[in-house]
């Protein structure tokens, strides 16, 4: 493709390194910003370099934050006694959305993946373990529900965590796999509609 | 949506202005950015800074373009004596990739459209006419292809243009509506059908 200016070449590029957008959506992007007020793009760029330089990450859950430790590590109202530790931020949200969780969080920041050269050191993991075992005694960590993806990093870090907190003398449990709600059984995969089957829950216990 | 921080908030409400980027897209952009290292960040927000600063309009033709004349309006294998009115600057890019015209062009900013309040003072029109009064003996404009969209607002700009510039002496054209190459005849609206049998194209004249 070839642009009529440098200048707008330059923010094609730009924009089109971010994830799913292409020369073609950076380029409508860019004669949109053109059309508009001067001030509108000031204001976006602006947003972006206070959020890169002055984001700051939670120093116990390691959630993005506005200060060195976390809302939600603050709340009055959270449970402290459970953490449900996530792969990454975007987990944090999605669960907080569904409010059904009143708990805290640990962001692994990824999963192990040793084809990637990702070990648990380039993990916050060993900070979890941390977290665990100086918790002082009227906050002390019941459980740790694990919500990984449902991949095989996923597992590999679960069943690593998993076989840590044992010997803390913790309880693991995971978020449940299973038919979405609302989901269709004819059109469910098998991994997902025979695991649902083996880890069927009791009515009557329930 | 809640977000675990401000700033980020902040980002995604301005990134979600843009057309098309919604917040869950605006989120995924924003911690996107805060993986990478923070001059990705800072090259995207100075292209865009730069970019609505100090971009310029060819003086001539309307396109953007770094210096007050555009390349192709200065482009010493350009043919003068064409001009071919787009309604935006995605029009120039589009047929210049095409590399089958070698006029100049006039970008109009837009069409008329009284729905919207926007007559013929608020287009690049005058200036156009403007252009075919003035141009010296040796840069005679002899013909005006109408590339605009096709539509009642495009038509009724095409129709303005076209009767003016008849006082002018100048022969007006507009781009052939058709089958595109490749489409079937039998998935094509009536429309687009009805009117490539109209326009049909003589082969021996041809």
């Amino acid at each position: 493709m070839n642009f009529p200016s440098k200048l707008i070449e330059d923010a094609v590029n730009e924009i089109s390194r971010l994830p799913g957008i292409g020369k073609k959506t950076a380029l409508r992007l860019v004669l949109h910003l053109l059309k508009q007020k001067e001030n509108v793009t000031e204001d976006l760029s602006q947003a972006l370099l206070a959020l890169r330089k002055d984001i700051k990450y939670c120093s116990k859950c390691h959630n993005v934050s506005d200060e060195t430790v976390c809302s939600i590590c603050k709340g009055l109202k959270r449970d402290k006694s459970i953490i449900c530790v996530v792969e990454d931020i975007p987990d944090v949200l999605a669960i907080e959305n569904t409010s059904q969780y009143q708990g805290l969080y640990h962001v692994l920041g990824g999963v192990i993946s040793p084809m990637q050269g990702i070990g648990p050191d380039e993990l916050k993991i060993e900070s979890l373990f941390e977290r665990v075992r100086i918790a002082p005694d009227d906050e002390k960590v019941q459980e740790v529900i694990l919500a990984l993806p449902a991949t095989m990093e996923g597992d590999t870090t679960a069943f690593y965590i998993t076989r840590q907190l044992k010997d803390l003398g913790v309880k693991v449990s995971t978020i449940a796999r299973g038919i979405p709600v609302g989901g269709e059984l004819e059109y469910t995969d098998e991994v997902t509609l025979g695991r649902s089957i083996l880890t069927r829950v009791n009515y009557s216990a329930d």
